[in-house]
């Protein structure tokens, strides 16, 4: 059986994480694309367009060849697979009250604003932080997101990811997964049993 | 073969849709049950949980007997429905759109705040209003809503509703609708063709 590992951005890109494999994205794919060879044919790497984008976008061109025959470019069939409904109605649900909380950080903000007129530019900057974390932290909320959960869904593949959203809906979605922050270990486990060069 | 209906709380409650079945919502639901009555045996009628919840509050307890017999309460099977993921993408893509949108009204009234400081009340009932249609109308945002939508898919249903989230949810997940503004005139001709008494 060859295991199937399904990547997000954070590998590379969020800095706690890609400093395991190198000082910046593109030293960090490099890292990445030494272990990748030396697992070929025994491990399939993946990644959804959402993400690969995303990814390329902070590593340099000259990789891509490697990059193209090393990590598996594929959408997950967003018309077959199928997301239990309790699944989504947790999301609502989720979403529903971070939308309330959303308004009341926004009014805050408001009567703030009224106080310290002089004030704004930093009322608005806490405002999107307090914002953010109202709406959007610990949650799956960009196709990016949902396409790399699904793709390892079809593939019954691991999800590799920092991301507490995509993490929790791994769990929920019966996916294996592992903290991104462990693959640096994992790769180089893999390489020593599965009989690639040591590293 | 049965009719079965999935009843929204519009029917009974939104003031537009409501005035066809009587001037209040106690009256509506009196008119509703005449039909049932004479429906009973040919259609059955639906309410998921949290819909009857919410029409239960606005609605004569003394009609319960009555509810009870006629409106078959009964939540969707959460853990066994499935919802395409494609719906589940839109979803998600669609939320995200209206964080963003959120944040924009929100920086815009902080912006207005400092100007007009002594309009602040009116500022926040602008924000609320602006708000709610950025990231509410239109969109199935409740679990109640959700219900809904998955009993009527359990049990191969027609959704009843003026929800145009719902609407829209409906036809995306193949699910029979009428508008809730045509509801009254469906029920009459049901009786006429179903062979009750006439009204």
């Amino acid at each position: 059986m060859t295991l199937r590992f399904v990547l997000d951005t954070s590998i590379f890109v969020n800095p706690e994480i890609r400093k395991d494999f190198g000082d910046n994205p593109t030293e960090a794919m490099k890292t990445f694309l030494g272990y990748a060879e030396k697992l070929f044919g025994k491990v399939e790497f993946y990644m959804p367009p959402g993400i690969y984008r995303e990814v390329m976008h902070f590593v340099d061109e000259e990789l891509k060849p490697e990059i193209e025959l090393y990590i598996i470019k594929k959408p997950p069939n967003l018309h077959d697979l199928k997301i239990p409904a309790f699944v989504v109605y947790e999301l609502i649900d989720d979403i529903r009250r971070r939308v309330d909380k959303g308004l009341r950080v926004a009014e805050k903000a408001v009567r703030e604003s009224v106080v310290e007129t002089d004030n704004v530019d930093k009322i608005i900057q806490k405002l999107r932080r307090n914002y953010r974390k109202a709406l959007r932290e610990g949650i799956v909320d960009s196709k990016e997101d949902f396409e790399l959960i699904l793709l390892a869904k079809e593939l019954d593949a691991t999800i590799v990811s920092a991301d507490v959203g995509i993490l929790t809906w791994a769990q929920k979605m019966g996916i294996k997964w592992i903290d991104a922050s462990a693959f640096k270990d994992v790769l180089e486990g893999l390489v020593e049993k599965l009989g690639g060069k040591n590293l």
